[in-house]
């Protein structure tokens, strides 16, 4: 498959992944939004299907949507990033660039959908639709939540590849492992979210977090927050470091 | 198959599409119902959950169930609508009359099973029950949500279908892609609905919107309110443009 | 398969059916239960997950769990019951029998699991959590709810059988379809009772109905309020006439 | 498989359960955690879908995670423990040490992840994070409930662990039954926790308690409450006699 293919595939399911994930905290937070004050259990359900649409629209790639888990499948021994995508410093980087245009776009759709609600939201503040942001800051702990929250997530998805390989072997291909195992993945960032999106929002992607970071930062929102920049790093580092960890066990252990 | 037989499923499943989604919201809405005040991801999963009974239903003429599917898979340059059912004009209407009768008739099984509700329910409006209205009202960014929370629908679709074509040509005929990918449709529309449905309510279908208002419109509701038809266009155009642009994406990608 | 088996299996399938399913209600409705004010979410999602497990539980015997079903299947022409069962006078009691006894013996089992907060639950009412009753009564109307609800959940069930034989022939044998499709089965249920059960608590099913009406009746439950019998015949009738009704249109249109 | 992979494989999944498991409590209960009250609901979804990647992750030796299911297995006459692992005294104290080794140390990257809201948490209790509690006590029904609550666990584990069978047997292996029925047993754990948690918390499982309680007893707290010791061997014996139970229905109807 070209390199050109592998990055409109990532894009379009990184946006469907932000889109969708961004759009159920708009829905939950913005007061003049149907779904306002919709609860925790919502906004979890919302990004882990969002994650499930995204996985479906990215089949050809692989759907990564997620620089930990390029990384990760870079780290963990993989021979290939996806069917006929061979792991090079050139096919990494345009999983990357993909990753964080998809984020992009898909924060940009989803603030279009909720136009009206951000304009008419008062004085509400507006990032946490967008990113993450820690409940009590300290870079220290913050970075540990991050951490163990990724290492969950990526550890799945290693684990899950493999047995996925193994039903390949046996001649079945299902709607659940086809592309890609979606179902599974959707359910275990619902498990993240639920369980340990408590003290940083979860991140567990770096793209997640700095696309939509950019588009705050730059589109016309009314009497706007601050982007918050001194916190950009930590969901950036925190996840690399998590998903490292999950490919050195996954390394050892499978 | 006979074009009796593709209206007839599509008659039957929109109908209970339509009884599930209308019903849990007249479960939450209307005060003297047992779900009152069951909040709005309950809302979401009678949706998508609506979906999957409906896609069962109406498994023979590959559940449709909205114009926006059919005129998508138009579109995408599909081959046929289901299994024996070729793309003609003549198809083509009775899916749509088979999904708009549906529609309006799940809209009355509905009332007819809170009868009760729907005369004690004081000054209670009812049009929210039946048909998607705006949170804040703008004709063009209204079009706006409802153009992009349609794409990520039948974007889906068309992907899944593609995915589950791989699937059969394998051999392997499961659970969820028996008939036609029930789960997943219903999963991505519990995500749309979290995720996209705060600003116009998701219509993404055009007949799940005209038909409830329809019924609306004739029943006797007491102290009824207006069946507002001044939007109604906006539930139709809408997704037929998001579907759309979904069918030209899926064409350049898939 | 001898008509002991079907009666053993059918007896703890239902039981488990009830023991999650009265046990939901249990939990959100008695002021010292850990669950207390848990919502009318949590509540459908147990009773559609008590389908689950007691699905599970009576693979030997086709999990009819209900009579509604058997009757069901038996007026849809269905050859058998379950493999090896062949439906006859005798058969057919050797199912009510076991569904209606399991259902009694799962609302014992409920009791006991939540014994002290039955004594402790003060003046609260207790026959809400064994059986089902109107939020507005209305022989008539409630009747109409009960004859939806159960249309639904039964077509359901044997548009599904009918799809899972075309899985069987392909030689495919899945989780979901192996025991009887319980995931699917599942889903439905919770569907209904999020869109349906807001007048009625949604019976659809004779059996769940009465062993907890008796169950409630027998039991030393402090303060017990009314078994209110003359509401008793609506769950039953209802859902007879609905599994008749979706019979009827299943063979006309299967 | 050695017996060395039995013990890391169990150690990692169980940890993974429990880190979940814990921390949905901890993201519910914790005054500044994102997730405060949360619900009911969203707790059950978090222990249901923790299970669901604990499993993954210790598909290795068929994913125990919990004494009663070693303890249930042997009892009900199965001829491994898992692919290649025979029962033995043992490997059955293998099987033990990983499962309450693991929960200990879920249960201390649970406190890592939720450091800063641990320590900001003013007055509110903290013992109810890590393990159960009744919220009646008496001893004699709350081992009833935990009796009632790990029988249908096990019973599940068991028929479907046998319902796997017949799927390998017909050469189909899919995302449910690999590993080991992940999704099934998920769904189980939500229904028990939703139907019979509400008296005793639902232990099911004497790891899932002892080992986050001896956490709790040594970890740097602030204002830590008593750690209940009193309590701790009800929901160690009540699992083991409700899965005892739960294999000697088994072989009788099985």
């Amino acid at each position: 498959m070209s390199l050109w293919s592998v990055f409109f595939s990532e894009v379009l399911g990184t946006a469907i992944l932000i889109v969708l994930g961004t759009g159920v905290v708009a829905n939950v937070v913005l007061p003049k939004s149907g779904g306002f004050e919709g609860g925790t259990l919502m906004i979890n359900f919302g990004w882990g299907l969002g994650v499930f649409g995204g996985v479906y629209a990215a089949y050809k790639s692989g759907a990564h949507l997620n620089p930990a888990v390029t990384i990760g499948l870079w780290a963990s021994g993989a021979k290939t990033y996806a069917t006929g995508v061979s792991i090079t410093p050139g096919s990494t980087l345009v999983y990357f660039a993909g990753e964080f245009l998809g984020a992009f776009l898909g924060a940009v759709a989803m603030w279009a959908a909720y136009k009206k609600q951000f304009d008419d939201r008062l004085d509400a503040p507006s990032l946490g639709i967008f990113s993450t942001g820690p409940a009590i800051k300290s870079y220290a702990w913050n970075l540990v939540t991050e951490i163990i929250a990724t290492f969950v997530l990526i550890f799945y998805v290693l684990v899950s590849g493999m047995t996925n390989k193994i039903s390949s072997a046996s001649g079945s291909t299902t709607f659940s492992d086809a592309p890609a195992g979606a179902l599974g993945v959707a359910l275990i960032v619902v498990a993240i979210g639920v369980s340990l999106g408590g003290p940083t929002g979860y991140a567990i992607n770096p793209a997640r977090d700095l696309g939509p970071r950019i588009a705050h930062f730059v589109l016309p929102i009314p009497n706007k927050d601050s982007s918050n920049w001194s916190y950009a790093w930590v969901p950036i580092v925190g996840p690399i470091i998590g998903c490292l960890l999950a490919a050195l066990v996954a390394r050892a252990y499978m």
